[in-house]
């Protein structure tokens, strides 16, 4: 996130007090299980990869997670269906789904993502001595989440409630090591903090070797504290819910473009048992004209993913047999064989893109290139008169109150998306009442089926950083003081333009 | 539709009465232009098929046209977009898309479904000096409708605003020649009685040779009215907007799995500033667990279609990159290279289907033997606890209180779909109101974009009447007092199990 977001972000954090402070719910939930890891641990050595490292006596970790308030109808919820089908063990790219060690005590398709829901990680974490502060209250210097931060060794939070990670908050946690996402997308971590040394002054190394007791531990970690100034580690479970969103994109794709929101409030009842039109007037709920004046087929159209990454391939596979007309940008070009499959048409700019389609899907990472990418400028003299954009990626990547005009004056005929910024949305941020909207709140990738892959995904990330084993290459955002892995692959370059590694370090502060 | 239904249309007028008197902008158009037939008819010979005739004077006929009131905003609409996209000449079975002789004085992707729209025929039938009727008051004794039924030649209406034409009805309709579905799907015609003699009884035959003057028909038809009783065509426009409905397929299925209603619902902010949870309570419109809750990925969930006919088989291919397991059921068998292509799992019956699926799409005709075949039996001894169910066949094929009471205990997580019973749905509609909706008024196959492909074919349609040429056999449903062509095919056999030729006549009193 570049510094105009975290700026915003600092500023809005007054506003999340306020709004945080009406919402019921706000829960936190601690324990420090020290003794218990004592009679514990033997029983864990056998399923966990940690284990492997139990011989050595390590101290015990605090792991702090902001995560989202229960169910206002109470915890655990009635499931409507009793679990989620099995997939295969490789996503599409042939990587393969988190393997943690540990064997979860929850079921698949279990409400994981809430403070009750834990990630599913209470007992894994105590059994083993470690300390798990779960809490929904996230923002501003008050909040639970500030609170605990200061001594937190890890810090998880979902890309639907984040816990928004700036330089000040940053320098507060003199203790942070590892920092999870449980979900793709880091952009609320301010990844060049994470390798500021005035931030981390006081950091233990994330991989160092294991002391005999506490005191010894924080003995060393003073000494540290000047010349040894190890990053954080930013990581995500990629791939997890990359899927979950892509249907997500398809679903709101069709939503817009057949009318779908306002034909679902006609077919409904009122509590005053009439209809509200789409024009204002009170009908009998059945005004076919009024809703298939903007309804149309998507068959025949021109659709163009911006980033097309695992979610904006995921897209582009599932509208091919919709005989659409499929375009995208990227600053990464896929091989030809995928481009011929899907009879693909590249374009070098968003810009050139937005001109030849109908309907656009943004699937790329927010980052300093892509911030506002879709302004006034971008909207009104490049994308197409009625066109629908869809943004499942992050709300920054858009200009909130350019989208809120288009929809107003027609230049746009929908705008469906799950990303809003800051989260939790204010109730009185436009989008919620704009026309022709198909927002959610940020949900697509949370689903039960997402929630189980992204909790064993932390959980998987968790076994390893505790047995000081690599963390997946493929989960890395920011380790070692750099951008790696996955975090190399998609803040590394714009996805309109590509950014040398100076000028990358230039913007970002942070080598790539 | 079978003598069951009927009956039920018959109770269910006078209701109807009462759901239309409150209908705004119920509209009438009507002109006789017999002169202004003779001064443009060297004009249009150049044009259209029809005129190959023009050489033999013939009278001239009254079109009645039940379509749905104009918007309440208006009529035109302001478009939301300036076209509608160009797709290919075929369909997908590589029959063609409507051809009619004449150019339409209309532009693709205008409002042609309401009355105002006339299916943009206002213009073609008056040059040859015929009459059109254009009403949306369709329902009731007292209707224009049926006012204008008695001397009529030809009727047409959408299945989303149907005029339903029963028994009874038919019998008033003495010169009945041609009844014309704008869509696909003619179960509002007692297709019985469009060939029973006691009904047809003055009627004229469809291609009946030119006479010299009108006296002379009439007087021919006269003679012929006891002997000479031949049927009424009806006739279709097949796979006009099969494509329109099974992306609609696609999206409910997508809704429901993925919960979002009540997201989009969450999003939004009421009049009030408030919210309402989907638990009752009141809260701030970001209360992801309460959605996550019951959203799932669709990814690994077996998904079945009963009936893979146009629809069917397109909702089935626009599925299959979803990682999902495919099932069907028809009378039809599919090929075998299609079944190994999609993967399909085929099932005899509909039950065994139900068995084997998560979410069930019926995409077949209602008939005899598929009217309520998803019942109390079939969703709660067959069908998956959780399944989710999609309608956008006809609203008769699934027990409406069977639906409500299964969602209401939680047998079923989701109904998603389209239609109704009777259409327009009165307010009190239970299923206006039952939870875990995705309900829209009918519409999904009237787009702008099937409404150009629909009125083109009923040109088509009337121009191979008024010409005295046949009528594409794909078209027809019932011709010479025989189910005929897509008819024959579609409304000969159920669904679940095979009828015999002699048994479909005892049931529909018909010829297959």
């Amino acid at each position: 996130m570049s510094l105009i977001s975290l700026a915003s972000v600092k500023m809005a954090s007054s506003s999340f007090s306020s709004v945080v402070a009406r919402l019921n719910g706000l829960m936190t939930t601690t324990t420090t299980a020290t003794t218990h890891f004592l009679k514990k641990a033997p029983a864990v050595a056998t399923t966990s990869c940690m284990m492997m490292m139990s011989s050595t006596p390590r101290r015990s970790i605090k792991v702090l997670a902001a995560l989202y308030p229960d169910p206002l109808c109470g915890y655990p919820p009635e499931y409507a269906r009793t679990n989620v089908p099995t997939i295969k063990d490789t996503y599409a790219d042939g990587t393969r789904l988190p393997t943690p060690k540990s064997k979860p005590e929850y079921t698949p398709g279990e409400l994981l993502g809430c403070v009750s829901g834990e990630l599913g990680l209470r007992s894994f974490l105590e059994k083993q001595g470690h300390t798990l502060v779960v809490t929904s209250d996230k923002d501003g210097e008050e909040s639970e989440f500030e609170k605990h931060l200061h001594d937190a060794d890890v810090v998880i939070s979902q890309p639907f409630w984040p816990a928004y990670l700036d330089e000040a908050r940053l320098a507060k946690a003199k203790k942070l090591q590892l920092v999870i996402t449980a979900g793709v997308g880091s952009d609320h971590v301010d990844l060049k903090a994470c390798k500021s040394p005035g931030v981390q002054s006081g950091r233990l190394r994330v991989h160092s070797s294991g002391t005999t007791s506490k005191e010894e531990e924080e003995k060393k970690t003073q000494q540290n504290s000047d010349k040894n100034k190890p990053p954080i580690t930013v990581a995500e479970v990629s791939f997890c819910n990359s899927i979950s969103v892509a249907e997500h994109v398809v679903m709101l794709v069709l939503v817009s473009v057949r009318n779908f929101v306002n034909s679902h409030e006609m077919a409904r009842v009122t509590s005053n048992g009439t209809q509200k039109s789409m024009c204002g007037a009170y009908d009998d709920g059945w005004n076919i004209a009024d809703l298939v004046q903007r309804a149309y087929d998507l068959e025949g159209m021109h659709v163009g993913t911006v980033g097309a990454g695992r979610i904006g391939l995921a897209v582009l596979r599932r509208l091919k047999p919709f005989d659409v007309t499929l375009h995208y940008t990227d600053f990464h070009r896929l091989d030809k064989s995928v481009e011929q499959e899907l009879n693909l048409t590249f374009h070098e700019t968003p810009q050139e893109l937005a001109q030849a389609c109908d309907v656009i899907t943004i699937n790329c990472p927010l980052h300093s290139g892509t911030e506002k990418l879709f302004d006034d400028d971008m909207i009104r003299n490049h994308m197409r008169r009625g066109a629908y954009l869809i943004n499942t990626a992050r709300g920054l990547i858009v200009d909130r109150d350019a989208v809120v005009r288009a929809l107003n004056d027609g230049h746009l005929s929908g705008y469906g998306g799950d990303v809003w910024f800051p989260q939790p949305a204010p109730l009185d941020h436009p989008w919620r009442t704009m026309p022709w909207s198909a927002m959610t709140p940020h949900m697509s990738g949370s689903t039960l089926s997402a929630q189980a892959r992204y909790a064993a995904g932390v959980r998987e990330i968790l076994e390893c950083f505790l047995a000081k084993k690599p963390i997946r290459d493929e989960y890395l955002i920011v380790h070692g003081g750099r951008l790696a892995g996955a975090g190399r692959h998609s803040y590394i370059q714009d996805c309109h333009r590509k950014v040398e590694d100076e000028e990358w370090e230039e913007i970002h502060g942070i080598p790539a």
